[in-house]
């Protein structure tokens, strides 16, 4: 049995072993499978300098250096030998020299980790200036406007991104300039304005730093790879690693490249462009460029710039060059390229090429269309769509243009978007929704089942409590509902009917905007886009259904979710919670007096009526199923969930039950846990109250032989929740066996009877209790609560402080924590197994949507994840991706 | 690293392999070495036999024929031979035919498992009997009314204990004859009294059970074989068992050896004694015998019985024959025995011999006068002694000769008893001790911090929820203080100051006693005994301590514990619980305002004013360890547990904090949270509000450095509770470091920054957190929590069914569940030593005081284990008793 420590020591190895001994790397040495050491950025120059595109020669310093710099503060042994040797290479190549008064070398420092991070520090241009090589530049071009240009630029980033001088003094000197000329462009600048600048910035970094602007070249390298290095455990970077759950990175490497210059006049200029359309997806050349000027232009928006097709007529030269060179990059990376180029004089430059990023639909179409192409397989092609993207697909999402006045952020618990008045109970929502056919938002604390009604009439929930797994959380995925939770500035007092966030107030009937995919509470309303399917996403679905192994399941609770997720391709149930039935208005009172019955007698008559609702609600979701297996879980939470909580309901329930309503008070006192998620719930309500699942059992069985009397196909498997023993199960095992054998001959479906794997101890001992069971199914949401010791309602706690300080890289709910939870399972599997071989194993936690999860089951051998409809395709793509890259 | 499902594999199999081919051994094939095959009582026949003790002949049937018999219910093949060839064997032995007309054989049937069980079948004597037998026996014996008795009791225990007739039926009969002649005792029936009661009885089983008596010898001993096998699974075996945490047995084996009598006239009797007085273990032969009678006269009451001594002027020879059986006994098992005996026309015959029960401080003493014998070595003598029993050392315990009306029974929480009158809250319980010098009892449905002062003016505390490690159990144990927890059925009306018990109601001021080594609940005073500790206890001690590896450390948060604990033996302190400091009245408001300040700064004052009452706590308990290690734990409890509950508290701390009462409220209720266990608590309050942990570092550090300066000596091991990921030890650590650096070279105290382990995932991951700790220290309290998904505070609710249904063995809170939490801890120490080869670990949760436990923690290479003052001494012993048994 193994719990995979020796992965861990490997990790602590990697990460003491000092840098390899090869620092940098040329241009020419590196290709686009080194990432890791090279960063994505220097990985791609170096590919492209391999198959012959036209790169300006430079080279790229490792993330190992970086990890070094970062323990050590200081570089490797050998690092500035490997740093002059390189320098000295690229002087070559440019026939240029680094410093050199007559023909200096300028050079671009830019920042590029393995993944791509917009966080990280910004670019050096034009360093290697100083005042004795800025006339070498001025000798050599010509043009002394552009040459104080490019220096005052230099000096100007250099000072902010290395120095860390406030943009905006620089800003406000060239506007104190403009203004006494009288200027309204920067272009208008001259080459003595731009001169005198040079001066000014020069004592503003002085001023503010105490520091000398450095005039040595190599010291302003020195520094800029510096800055770059330290860059990566700044705030910014830190948090954007997190936000975008990034981990397990050695740092960022650092691109020193020969500077070439889209300024250098109207034969020169920059642009940015996709291969194909990164909206739609047409496969349609779509960039803009500027004539004329340095990259940053292009994205400042000072001056507009014009679409790629009019470098056509404007030089049709570098424009067919271009096309060939996009052609050539497309065809190599087989993935749609986001490039950046630069045009010198009349010849072309590429600066940048990566994968695009795209929308869902851009993303199915264009990997459909590569296949068309011949330039992917479907196995290469169903890799190119992120399958976490397709949710954009599934849920209505707000207008990209919208302006967002966005007055708090909360967990993007459940994704779509949603606009209504506010509302602060489960019954105004339902009166706004059905009587007065108002759009509302329910805003609660916390939610609770008793909410079920409110949540279900209301177009988004929003919630002050709980994580991505609370219960506002789950039940909004489930529904496919908006839903912000954990929303923690939020003070709500339902009371008085109001939210404080800070100093603003929102009052019930105000109208918000949810964002469930970001988590932004957002004032007024904003404009909606409904999701567009389309041809390709079905067609995607196809090819990752061919390749994938793992079945998909949904956890659904009610027929209509059932159809709603076979929709989807939903291949059974692995999850039907039989209590979220109770709820309803017509069950709730029986079921209240089922739990406070004096005993087995009088629980009789509550139980039997129960039975009818029951096995109506089964008797719906199996013909709707038809034959597909559908896991049916016993009742599981605490019975105190079920009980009235207000005086009237106690009034009325007391005088059902012939006692008083103080008497009934004590009685639900002594129900209340301290800790019910620990508490008296799963199977041990059912070994504690056996008629309760005998009660449930017999609806099932009752239900199925109705069904396939009828000509439909039922495959059922009966759940027993929360075992950690095995004689927990084998004590209902028998009890349900016995409860089905009663009707003889009459059984006439398919069933297993098996067990939930969601406490650690089950994991544990799984080799005996698979002597009981004919499935396991994991509940990672409880089995990830035990195994880190966390309550999900009350994680809100203290999980936001946990992710600002970097102790969680995402809320352990969210995915399986495969050290922990995963090694777990690992061991349940493997115990499982060898007691019986052929042991159907799945996962029915919320978890069971999340793509690295999903990846991560295909690898440990389950045989199906189960998850919310509305994440099905989701499921089935990473599926898919599991079995292509597994 | 292994999870060892190898060992559950094992097990496996060895439930499913048949018997093995030999299923019965004579007297003379087996010994004392055999019990798990032919249980305790069969395999001292055997040894009595070996060594030429005079044991009347016989054989035994094993117990994997018991095993297969259960499961199969029929025996295994070729069983039949074996019985009959044995039979055959015991006829030729004894010249004496079963079923014989002449000269019949006569045999008595006895259970016998590896562990005695006296809640098992009784024994079935005089088998053999039939109306053609009983003609030979009156003729070689020529004593009809002997022969006669001897057959009216076989019906009789057989009809009972074999055919299931209640007993009161035949003795009702006896009585009816009695009546009618006159008769004051069964002796004065003659043997046609005796000879028409065996008809009576007869026709008495066949109205009965509708069955004819069995006349054939060979259908009487199948049905006893068969009925002693069954009785291996009645009800009342199986709580025995449980009761009793016997567990891992095949089953029980049959004994059949032939009949003598010690009813045969004046020259025979029977008798039961101890080789050494088991009450006080002086060495003295210590029992009493009845001359003319049957073993069950002695037991029954009906004559009484004469002391041992008396034999020695009745019958000499006999006499000294027995002694020198007793001490060859004694010699031969290296232990004091229990022996029955049977004298048969002058001739001596041993029935049984058996280790003898003893109190504690019998045993002690007769371990050490066994040493001074040398009989034993030390390492024998420590473990004759058992660890639990010294208990009884170490509390005041209810008078043996006392009368107890039983109310109710909860769980035996804390040992020890007291007497009180009932008292319902804190105050009152204080105000009852305090002002008006009453003992009482302090009555609540469950204890919680605020409760401390009242647990500590009451004699016991009994509550009507939780568990074995309830908040009452563990802070009673910690005392030193009876306690009976979860007692469920005890309905307690606080506010009306009730308790009701089924139909009785007992009120305020009511007396009541409570056993809390039974869970006994009594109404009335009972007399109780004081301690006794006498200088054997001390001896065994010091012997121990030689022998043990194991470290013992005690749980302590003040000096008095800590002063106790030394007392006892301790070595150290695992586990100080700073927060238990807390709760005190003059640091309490401090402890609020600290909590429901807004911010850091409003945090510093009260801070700083605990940081006094801390420090001076400090100071006291380092000054009592003077250099043993003290473990002292940063804050723990989740925050809400120290704010005021009532309006006046809050009212009053509300006008301190300059708010409103209500918006206090609101924060209060903020601060609510639906499974505290699992929520904001432990290093999750240090990483949100590390300057509650900088003021308890500063403290300890300051307490130390004082206790240094005035010459003393501090080895403080600094704990960080609940990790669960190495990233929550590594920023405390550093925050930890950095508080105690600030004090530069003014810190003169030795100290470790650790981590407790009870969280499931920190076992998995201990890998890595090994890296930020310089000691682990087990919190097998929560783990057990967790790794199950039981509520120390709810699992009362479910609790009591799961014992009487065999789900569970005991409270899992009570010794450490070795296949669920044992293995998560053999993966942390596998784990953590692999990175940190020397690193110290420990267990603090209160199993560390389970001699079970203790015993695991050795084997599984703890370096110590730490438990409450008043088990110091049981885990020193058990400690030994590890060691020695390898």
């Amino acid at each position: 049995m193994m719990i995979p420590s020796s992965s861990i020591v490997k990790a602590e190895k990697n990460s003491n072993k000092t840098a390899s001994c090869k620092y940098i790397y040329s241009f020419d040495e590196g290709n686009k499978n080194m990432k890791d050491l090279l960063g994505g950025k220097g990985a791609n120059l170096s590919e492209m300098t391999k198959i012959g595109i036209p790169v300006p020669f430079g080279f790229t310093i490792t993330t190992d250096v970086c990890d070094y710099f970062s323990e050590n503060n200081k570089y490797p042994e050998g690092f500035a030998e490997q740093l002059e040797e390189k320098l000295n290479l690229l002087e070559v190549k440019m026939i240029k020299k680094f410093g050199d008064e007559n023909n200096p070398l300028l050079v671009s420092v830019r920042s590029g980790a393995a993944v791509s991070m917009p966080g990280m520090m910004d670019t050096v241009l034009n360093l290697g200036l100083n005042d004795k090589t800025v006339q070498g530049l001025i000798a050599r071009t010509k043009d002394e406007r552009f040459t104080y240009d490019a220096y005052r630029r230099f000096v100007q980033m250099f000072g902010n991104v290395v120095m860390g001088v406030d943009h905006e003094l620089f800003e406000g000197t060239i506007e104190k300039i403009k203004k006494e000329n009288n200027f309204m462009e920067d272009t208008e600048l001259n080459a003595d304005h731009l001169k005198e600048l040079v001066i000014d910035f020069k004592n503003i970094v002085k001023q503010e730093t105490g520091k000398k602007f450095p005039e040595s070249p190599y010291e302003q390298l020195k520094l800029s790879i510096e800055a770059v290095f330290n860059s990566w455990n700044n705030k910014r970077a830190k948090a954007y690693r997190r936000i975008h759950n990034i981990t397990g990175l050695k740092g960022t490497a650092v691109n020193v490249q020969a500077m070439v210059f889209g300024n250098m006049g109207k034969d020169s200029g920059t642009g940015v462009a996709f291969t194909r359309n990164p909206s739609t997806g047409e496969k349609k050349f779509y960039g803009e460029f500027l004539m004329n000027a340095q990259g940053e232009d292009v994205v400042a928006g000072i001056r507009t710039p014009l679409p790629i097709e009019e470098l056509e007529t404007i030089n049709k030269k570098v424009y067919d060059e271009l096309i060939e060179v996009k052609d050539k990059l497309e065809e190599h990376y087989k993935d749609m390229q986001d490039i950046e180029f630069t045009i010198e004089k009349g010849k072309l430059y590429l600066l940048q090429t990566r994968n695009g990023k795209r929308t869902a639909q851009a993303a199915l179409k264009i990997a459909c269309d590569m296949v068309e192409e011949n330039l992917l397989t479907k196995e290469e092609a169903l890799l190119k769509v992120d399958p976490d993207q397709l949710n954009q697909l599934l849920h209505p999402y707000i207008s990209k243009t919208a302006k967002k006045d966005i007055v708090a952020k909360g967990l993007p618990a459940s994704p779509g978007a949603a606009v209504g008045k506010v509302v602060f109970t489960a019954d105004d929502a339902m009166e706004g929704a059905s009587e007065k056919n108002e759009k509302v938002i329910l805003v609660r604390k916390e939610t609770s089942p008793e909410d079920i009604h409110g949540m279900n009439a209301a177009q988004g929930i929003l919630t002050s409590r709980g994580g991505m797994t609370s219960h506002a959380a789950v039940v909004c995925r489930g529904m496919g509902k908006c839903c912000v939770a954990g929303c923690k500035d939020l003070i709500v007092n339902i009371s008085a009917k109001k939210i404080l966030i800070n100093d603003k107030v929102i009052q019930e009937g105000d109208i918000i905007t949810l964002d469930g995919s970001t988590g932004e509470v957002i004032l007024g309303e904003l404009d909606m886009q409904e999701p567009a399917v389309t041809g390709y996403f079905k067609k995607i679905m196809d090819w990752a259904d061919e390749v994938r192994l793992l079945k998909v399941r949904t956890n659904a609770d009610t027929p209509e979710d059932s159809k709603t997720a076979i929709g989807f391709g939903a291949e059974g149930i692995g999850l039907c919670r039989t209590e979220h039935m109770f709820f309803q208005d017509d069950r709730i009172p029986l079921v209240r007096k089922m739990i406070l019955s004096k005993d087995e007698k009088a629980r009789q008559k509550p139980c039997e009526e129960l039975k009818k609702f029951q096995k109506k609600d089964f008797m719906e979701i199996f013909r709707v199923m038809n034959g597909r297996p559908v896991t049916v879980r016993l009742l599981d939470p605490p019975l105190h969930e079920f009980l009235p909580e207000n005086d009237d309901q106690i009034q009325a329930l007391a005088k059902e039950l012939n006692t008083t309503a103080n008497d009934l008070k004590d009685v639900i006192i002594n129900l209340h846990e301290l800790n019910p998620m620990l508490g008296h719930r799963g199977c041990r309500l059912g070994i504690t109250f056996p008629d309760i699942y005998i009660m449930q059992v017999q609806a099932i069985s009752e239900a199925a032989m109705e069904v396939v009397k009828n000509g439909k196909k039922v495959n059922v498997e009966i759940e027993v929740p929360l075992v950690g023993e095995k004689r927990e199960l084998a004590y209902l095992r028998e009890i349900i066996q016995k409860t089905i054998d009663d009707y003889g001959e009459e059984v006439n479906f398919n069933y297993k009877i098996g067990t939930m794997i969601e406490v650690p101890r089950a994991c544990l001992t799984a080799g005996e209790i698979a002597k009981e069971a004919d499935f396991f199914s994991f509940g990672t949401n409880d089995l990830t609560q035990m195994t880190y010791g966390y309550s999900r309602d009350d994680i809100g706690k203290f999980l936001p402080d946990y992710l600002d300080k970097g102790i969680l890289d995402r809320d352990p709910m969210a995915g399986i924590d495969e050290k922990g939870v995963g090694n777990l399972m690992k061991v349940c599997i493997e115990l499982a197994r060898k007691e019986k071989t052929d042991m159907e194993i799945g996962i029915c936690g919320e978890q069971g949507g999340d793509p690295d999860s999903v990846k991560f089951c295909h690898k440990i051998g389950l045989d199906y994840v189960s998850c919310s409809p509305y994440r099905v395709p989701i499921a089935r793509l990473a599926a898919a991706q599991a079995v292509i890259k597994g």
